[in-house]
């Protein structure tokens, strides 16, 4: 006999399909969703649809927007000499809350990663080396990807293209986070930390 | 400025409304959902809605279902002498799914709780009290509520009313779970156990 009606079986698979939710959490929201009020939740499928209705990426950075050229992208007051590359929107949104970065985006969506079959053409790559053209503007690309193997790979794959076009490449430092306890921070980052040392 | 477009910003808001998704979850989730086909974002959504319009609660015992009266109450199979009180839709599933219990269910939809400001009036009590009445079969109430304050005080509330209606009411056994390290279970199973042994 089947436990659960249809309809909540395909709620489960649909929920349990989403990053970082698990089976138990799927069946512990779908029947949270099924108490909701009528009113949640069509404002929940509606925003579900709505959000991916009308966002798509920015024709220039590949930010996700909801008009053709991001707000970042159009702001005449960034300077559109730099550009930080960075693997997700989320990074970009990291970036943006310190309100200190006043230069351009390009958001790759991912990472090179040979044992996930992420290869380079699957990447908003292509899309950067436009903006690098020789009618650019941009004199210096800040390759922000995460310091993990994958995000090493991709820094080390960007500057070599990069650099062929005479654009100006710089990678931002690893090391020792702020507020970071010496002990508790692991040996690779502690080696990386001494190597990026600088003069005080 | 505006970091995200409106669209993203109310996707995540409603995501981060569920119960167990944190700020975080919910921004990853909905940049997830907007990289996601057309078709698996339409069948997510109406997976919600469907779920929301033809599932309601069985007539009889309160459970998730998708017809009148749910296929537990309605099998001639099972034992209608013997009524198990669960918290949760959740609770049942996991009972059913030992295939060992032949009786039928009564689900309270939460437990009592004063803190949270969940009275008797707020579950699914009432009802279970008309499935007791004098043309009743029911001859035992399992009570199965957590083993938590709350599952605990719903269980002696629940005990006094329905020996008024001269039903018998057991509890399921507290004690150390099956393949429990003793080293590891805290002091208030460890007492529970020793209060709960039988002759071997």
């Amino acid at each position: 006999m089947k436990l659960y009606s249809g309809y909540i079986n395909e709620l489960i698979d649909e929920l349990a399909a989403l990053p970082g939710i698990g089976n138990k959490s799927a069946q512990r929201l779908a029947f949270y969703i099924i108490g909701m009020s009528d009113e949640r939740v069509n404002k929940l499928s509606g925003s579900i649809v709505q959000a991916k209705q009308h966002v798509h990426y920015c024709k220039v950075c590949q930010n996700l927007t909801d008009t053709e050229i991001c707000p970042i992208c159009s702001d005449p007051s960034r300077d559109p000499s730099t550009i930080m590359v960075v693997e997700h929107p989320q990074d970009l949104a990291a970036y943006e809350k310190t309100g200190k970065y006043k230069g351009l985006y390009h958001v790759l969506h991912g990472s090179i990663s040979p044992m996930l079959g992420v290869g380079p053409d699957d990447l908003r790559i292509k899309e950067l080396l436009q903006r690098l053209g020789p009618e650019s503007r941009v004199k210096e690309v800040i390759i922000a990807t995460n310091s993990d193997l994958e995000g090493e790979t991709t820094a080390m794959y960007l500057s070599k293209l990069i650099k062929l076009l005479g654009v100006k490449t710089t990678r931002i430092a690893s090391g020792v986070p702020v507020g970071g306890d010496l002990e508790n921070i692991d040996e690779m980052t502690l080696l990386r930390a001494l190597d990026g040392r600088t003069e005080i």
